[in-house]
């Protein structure tokens, strides 16, 4: 045995027994006739004492040999500390150390081994073996694990069935992002990796099994913004028989309970809002609902006077920004700059000044009068010492913008409280969305979402205003799980398929097994899908999702730790029956 | 809401209930004036009546029109049956329907669904979710199901950590079989589909995770042998601090509380026999210890007598038939043509008839006496009414082939009861295993593994006498599980690729971010994987897998449902930089 006891399970009550622990040198502090050392491991840190006089000779030699990092095991008797530490839960004892092991040396790490560590991302990802070993990495990766196992729980004991499905499946045009993985066996063709297990769970459906879920890597071969990877994991769910008022709770109700188990958190039914109220009021189907700022649309009233920008604009819309009104000219400045950013892309911003008298100073005076700028207050809910900040142009490029300004005014506040959890069901999202660059509509949510009843004659006529049976689940502005109830009929599946631009024989080829299923007795069906990297790092108070992933790739989907992908030799390319093309 | 109960449901408590039930139709009964249909789903059968008098008309006349697995919702009184059915647990009651819509009608299923389908292999694997309907698929992946969530629990209350590791990996020159991925972002280079997650999970234990584990896909692109899939599922555990002892008792306990939990079988502690030991008595790693028949090496009392074929072999080895001793002539001439099949490959068989009057009959009566025959069946156990069968050649070969005969005669004399569990530890197996084609070692568990302490020095001088820190779990006569105590010293770790035959560089390009972890504070650490399918498929009962994956493949590895893999398109391709080679 290497070890009696973790280096987090000492207490006073242990006093004067003989113990023997194993661990990391955190850090040792050789006074001469004195050594301290913080010994590490997963569970806590525990001090241990060489002490000249009591401590064996040779012991205390090597005891001076040790380094940051240096595996070693200790057997020694449990001592009270006279300065205790009530910092740490083993603060109250020490170990006077009888005897000594080093089981490993190591080198002096490129980086510290501490939570506010010096290394920088690239250092830590290529040694990220030793990153982990902080506290920061490591509790982010216990926390996914005890966020798995309630979901686990809670779904099992929903009836729920933990299902496997194939990580070696077929490619779809859909899937233009496919990784795709030739066949040694059968040359020439290629599996893909699932982007999401999304018809085999239909087709579990179909099988009976009437409740499914599964936690399951996907895989995306796409160009990777900041906090995406190209594997990640969903908590996959299905249910049959069942309309979206029965997912919705069983969802909510999961999110509950791991608020609850998780964080100690007990919230309220949560709140609905359709796709539309979102997109008027927060200009964002996601919307963040800790704080206000909610939008006030001001065309009736900030029209139709002598302003050109706002009488050419499609809309104008302002969000009353709290106790801003006391902002400098020169802060408001650095804030018209801030909106006229490439990635923000306003052309300019209307602020008003609801001054704590009741007055008001805009940037517009020469426009409007006090009278009007009462109008805009009233419309944006403007209180006495908010400042109104005022958009204008295309509806929807408009919204964005202030979506973004206002997600900006709420951080800059501290609005944005990662202890606080304000979750919200967005519903009714459109079926279809127009790609404005090809002309083509596609499926907003998937091909497999079905409209809701009695849209269907839309299609041909208003594809846009066909709503879906398709919903979101939304954490403090972000989308954490997404949904739809399910075509179940094959005629309405080709329906579909055509409307997506899917000739017979495409949709037949990529599809056909699904279509076939269909006629044996498929029942209605729906479900959701969470985004387990995103919730987890959410669930934690964290902005990005990096350290909730053990062995996560860069932005060019590398893992310079392994330093893969790489090249693989002429043999091997040979047996699969492919060979580069570059 | 669909449905007020499942199925399964219903009892005689609920006569007088109006209830609302979904399912499929199993099957119905018309009797003109009165119409019985068995209602499914996945949680049991429900009797439906449709009565002329006491059902309205027209749903009456809609039930006429059901047919075998139509989808349909029904409304209906629960009442009581008048011939209860007391092999169901639904079947004190039954429901009067008042309502009935039909959700989704289905084609006549190209098999029956039922517990003894007539559908072949085929068929039902080209219908998966059909078959997954039939209770003995069902049942299997609910069972899947329940003994992953136990595993689950168990290594958590035992503080494993169960941490995702990537999938998009790095090939090895060990990992001829792998698949590979091309990585569009980074041309010309490929990840590779881990094989087994086994450097991740060293990484995790260098990165002091202490104890790890995950229920993981792993692949492998070799050709499938009948049970075998290209995708399968690993139990994978890691931990830091250990010897060898510390895992057999954390696995033994696993594997302890599956067997209650889910079998309700209290099981001993499990015998343990090194890898010697095993081939000498069993001729097998993996031997069945649910039964005798232990060998018998008969070598000194065979040889230097007249019989040359023994004279001249290198082993002489027979088992102890249990009662056979009663086979006709015609009987063991069949087992005599079962041992000379090209599967088994022995050139003939010795046997010896120990008479229930304490007399033998031999089929070498010509060589050896009474008394030279007791001597056999005092080496082989032999009681009066056995039948001893001898079978001579080169040691390993003739191990094989009496390892074979030994399961076959276990399997005739219904000694393998799959309701019976015999777990065994097999340690102590070779370091190295000599490949006989290319006259080159390599590592019989994986390079990773430790050598027994004190034995590096053999490694020169008799590479196959270099016992390993490595365990294999036999439940049965199948390995359910192997693992080792790992290399943690980069030292050892270069001297084992060095006998693994790997240059310098080589080692570097493929392992040297293990080798360089191993210098930054390496703790000991050793672990243990499972093969799921293998084991639920034993806990189940079965002999095959297949059952207990929802979408296998076939031995071509191919998914016939989705009819995977398959060609893709040239542009593709050409994203991917790579083009056929055919």
């Amino acid at each position: 045995m290497y070890r009696s006891h973790s280096c987090g399970e000492l207490r006073a009550s242990h006093v004067s027994q003989e113990v023997t622990l194993a661990g990391w040198v955190q850090k040792s502090r050789d006074k001469g006739f004195m050594i301290w050392v913080d010994l590490r491991d997963r569970y806590g840190i525990t001090q241990l004492i060489f002490d000249e006089e009591r401590t064996p000779a040779n012991v205390f030699e090597k005891a001076k040999t040790l380094g940051r990092e240096f595996v070693i095991q200790v057997t020694g008797n449990v001592i009270e500390r006279e300065a205790k530490n009530a910092k740490i839960p083993t603060g109250d004892i020490e170990i006077l150390v009888t005897e000594l092991t080093i089981l490993n040396a190591s080198l002096l790490p490129p980086f510290t081994i501490e939570d506010a560590t010096d290394g920088g991302e690239d250092i830590r990802m290529k040694y990220r073996y030793l990153d982990i070993r902080r506290n920061p990495v490591k509790n982010s990766l216990i926390f996914r694990h005890k966020v798995t196992m309630e979901v686990r729980k809670y779904l099992s004991s929903q009836e729920f069935i933990e299902v496997e499905t194939p990580y070696l499946i077929k490619s779809t045009p859909e899937g233009a992002r496919d990784f795709v993985v030739p066949s040694r066996m059968n040359e020439g063709q290629f599996y893909a990796l699932p982007q999401s297990p999304q018809t085999f769970k239909q087709l579990l459906m179909v099988g009976g099994m009437d409740k499914y879920f599964q936690i399951v890597k996907c895989f995306r071969d796409e160009d990777l913004r900041a906090d995406r990877q190209p594997e990640f994991t969903q908590i996959d769910c299905e249910m049959a028989f069942v309309e979206q008022e029965d997912i919705l709770n069983v969802f909510e109700g999961l999110t509950r309970h791991l608020l609850k188990e998780i964080k100690g958190i007990d919230v309220e039914k949560f709140p609905r809002m359709t796709f539309d109220h979102a997109m008027k009021t927060y200009g964002n189907d996601k919307p963040d609902i800790r704080f206000g700022m909610e939008f006030g649309e001001l065309n009736d009233v900030a029209q139709h006077k002598d302003f050109n920008v706002f009488n050419s604009a499609e809309l104008v819309v302002g969000i009353a920004v709290p106790g801003a009104a006391s902002f400098t000219r020169k802060e408001i400045d650095k804030l018209i700059d801030w909106v006229k950013r490439p990635q923000i892309g306003a052309l300019g911003m209307v602020y008003v000044k609801y001054n704590e008298d009741g007055s008001f100073k805009s940037s517009v005076d020469k426009f409007y009068d006090q009278e009007d700028l009462a109008k805009w207050a009233e419309k944006t809910g403007a209180k006495p010492g908010d400042l109104i900040c005022v958009l204008s142009g295309a509806t929807n490029k408009v919204r964005a913008q202030l979506s973004a300004l206002r997600m900006e005014m709420a951080e800059r506040l501290g609005l944005r409280n990662p202890e606080e959890f304000a979750p919200l069901w967005v519903v009714d999202f459109p079926l279809l969305e127009l790609d404005e660059e090809t002309g083509h509509y596609h499926a907003m949510h998937h091909p497999f979402t079905s409209p809701k009843p009695g849209q269907l004659e839309l299609l041909d006529t208003n594809p846009s205003d066909v709503k879906a049976n398709a919903y979101d689940l939304v954490l403090n502005g972000n989308e954490i799980g997404g949904g739809s109830i399910r075509i179940h009929d094959k005629q309405m599946q080709a329906i579909m398929f055509k409307h997506l631009g899917f000739t017979e024989e495409e949709a037949k080829a990529q599809f056909g097994f699904l279509m076939d299923a269909f006629q044996y007795g498929a029942p209605p069906h729906g479900g959701l899908a969470f985004g387990l990297d995103r919730l987890v790092a959410i669930l934690g108070g964290q902005e990005t999702i990096r350290d909730f992933i053990a062995f996560p790739k860069n932005n060019s989907g590398r893992d310079v730790m392994i330093d893969a992908p790489a090249p693989i030799d002429d043999e091997q390319l040979k047996e699969l029956s492919i060979k580069l093309d570059m």
